[in-house]
């Protein structure tokens, strides 16, 4: 077999342990000398391929490779850009020709659903070309709704931040006596996984409700329920999650310049209608980007699973395989044992998993089942090094490949 | 000498590390069952002694105490109450009862600037009694802003957070090709010490502006900046204090129930303007509660000088001392050294300290003189117990005194 490079890229949003993802790819590569040739990285996604914009991780020290597992964000940059249907798209033309340049025979899509299906686009076209190249997907994303896989690789950590988070605000808003009303705001737009994992807390510093947007949100409901827990217990917490819908003050909604609505804010609004509702002071807090981005707890069990989907997707390429991305297989849960298995990319793309009605108690409250699925991804921390105060990142060289 | 109780009061907003100073009063306490017959704590604050509710913090076991150590939030409840002015006010009758009922000797108050006053109050008080009772002082603000002694203990901790989450946002919004304009809402209504913390950060994470109470806004000379520094390489981090003054929305400030403009929501409206004026991606970003609540996060040398100061009122009681507060004078910043000194109440209370302009290059950025102040303070990092992945809190029993 001829040796061929290897290109890697990040794609969506970034997780805490998107890198990790990355380093378990580069350490598997390096194990095969005798087929890859390089390890390369495309800049900003699938932008990298399509400008000819990479760069050789081979030039990177080994320090730097390690420091991976403990940089959030994605260290190639990341894209949004969604390439177009038709195959006989300039773009794709763009991207043979800088696979064929580079000699590549290795891509691996590292993302979520949006994500698999620049994965699944590229393994078909390859396919029909006949190119010998393998495209591989390595699933990543926080919302935890990748179809046919158990969880998503970097939900774990995710959860675990917002866990411990919301934890110390309802440490911090029980300690006055005259309280207030707490409207907590997590990541989510159609999945609820990130604000249902809260209901792990020990009861006294749990939200005092959880509502999910797989639920309809009944707003009269919701400010009953408020007024009632409020004079019960003299403050609440409730945790929503960022997608939730309701009458919203449209002068609110951030619009970009594309003319997008901007997600964000739904527990300001929330906020502001128990303040006339109900005359209750209200405070809301958005964990916004940290979720996602927070490398200081990890959960081990999430970054081990990481390493071994980057290690996979690399083992079975050089096998011959493409299309298809490493999913996980729980097991089982107590205690928790998964295995990894290739999923065929298609039933994949494009699919949202939402959490399913058999893990809630009722709208506003997680059920055992529930626990038991999310506790065993949270488990475990990672060792941090820091300098001077500071947590260390990786910092690239990022050498072009010309 | 005749044996007598103790009572500790926290006062004013939390910090991560506030138990960690009753910690090191009780432990010291621990070590004088001669003098102290009992240790005591007053719920919420200053209302404790108001309204007889106490505690007896003798009745908690070992592992508890220990934990107080990574358990944010106060934990006996905490008061924003001001005494009044008026000396023969009945507020003071029902303090002199509470105290004369359980024969207490020593009085604890752990606080911030307001807190102080109420300290100074009641010294003031016994000693005009002439009752034999030993009022101190323990200090505590995430602001930084207490006057008379070099920093404020919860401070390094809160900054620590803040360098670090403020980092690995810089890292996250430096992923794409087509990036925003991130505002960061960091603590601080008039002094702007934890905004300007960030300054520690190394360059290529650091926000590209700083933004201090302590400068006078100009809208226009940010909003300058800003298009510049985007144009230049296409995304761009400021950090705010919530105080800076600008023109706002007067729709978007929230007004509480009691006709109070609640604090916040500056950077939101600040990218409104952004948004408006320069038709740019932008993106705010509330710090909020974990600033002063994170436990994860806690700097060790904040934490050893917090329990000490906890230490040192209670031996300056025992030693017949009242109406000071332990404050922290710096000996030398490379190698850090601090020492100890009980500063007179009277000096502190109701003062704010400011960030000065020495430390200051120009009204974006620090200098090497702030850097030097600040790096000391955020050393060190402390084991945190976990129980399944979530941080282990202490939940004190709560024994009330009747």
């Amino acid at each position: 077999m001829a040796k061929k490079a290897m290109v890697y890229i990040q794609s969506g949003g970034p997780t805490s342990v998107i890198n990790s993802s990355l380093y378990g790819a580069i350490k598997e590569a390096q194990a095969h000398p005798e087929e890859i040739s390089h390890i390369y990285g495309s800049l900003h996604g699938i932008e990298g391929l399509l400008c000819d914009e990479l760069i050789d991780l081979g030039q990177e020290d080994e320090k730097t490779i390690e420091l991976l597992k403990q940089t959030p964000g994605s260290i190639l940059g990341t894209s949004r850009h969604k390439l177009p249907k038709d195959y006989h798209d300039k773009e794709y033309q763009a991207i043979i020709d800088t696979l064929r340049k580079h000699n590549i025979g290795y891509v691996f899509v590292n993302g979520g659903n949006d994500s698999m299906d620049t994965c699944a686009k590229l393994s078909a076209l390859c396919k029909e070309l006949n190119l010998d190249i393998k495209v591989m997907g390595v699933p990543k994303t926080v919302d935890n709704d990748l179809a046919e896989t158990d969880h998503s690789n970097g939900f774990g950590s995710a959860a675990k931040y917002i866990i411990n988070t919301v934890k110390e605000i309802c440490i911090d808003a029980s300690c006055y006596k005259n309280g207030k009303v707490f409207i907590i705001e997590i990541m989510g737009r159609n999945a609820g996984w990130l604000t249902a994992a809260v209901d792990l807390l020990p009861k006294e510093t749990r939200p005092d409700f959880i509502y999910l947007p797989e639920n309809k949100f009944d707003l009269e409901k919701f400010l009953k329920d408020i007024k009632a827990k409020f004079d019960q217990k003299g403050y609440v917490i409730a945790a929503i999650s960022e997608g939730i819908e309701f009458e919203r003050d449209e002068s609110n909604v951030r619009i970009d310049s594309f003319g997008h609505k901007q997600l964000g804010g739904a527990a300001a609004d929330l906020a502001k209608i128990v303040d006339e509702r109900l005359d209750l002071k209200t405070r809301s807090i958005e964990l916004s980007l940290p979720q996602r981005a927070y490398s200081f707890l990890t959960s081990k069990v999430d970054q081990d699973e990481t390493i071994m989907c980057g290690r996979l997707a690399v083992q079975k390429a050089l096998e011959g395989m493409s299309g298809h991305m490493i999913a996980i297989k729980r097991v089982s849960s107590n205690p928790y044992k998964a295995s990894f298995e290739p999923v065929d990319i298609t039933k994949i793309a494009n699919v949202e998993r939402k959490v399913p009605t058999s893990m809630m108690k009722d709208d506003t409250c997680m059920n055992a089942s529930f626990r038991e699925y999310c506790l065993p991804l949270i488990q475990g921390e990672i060792n941090i090094e820091y300098e001077n105060g500071i947590i260390k990142s990786a910092v690239l060289k990022k050498v072009r490949v010309k």
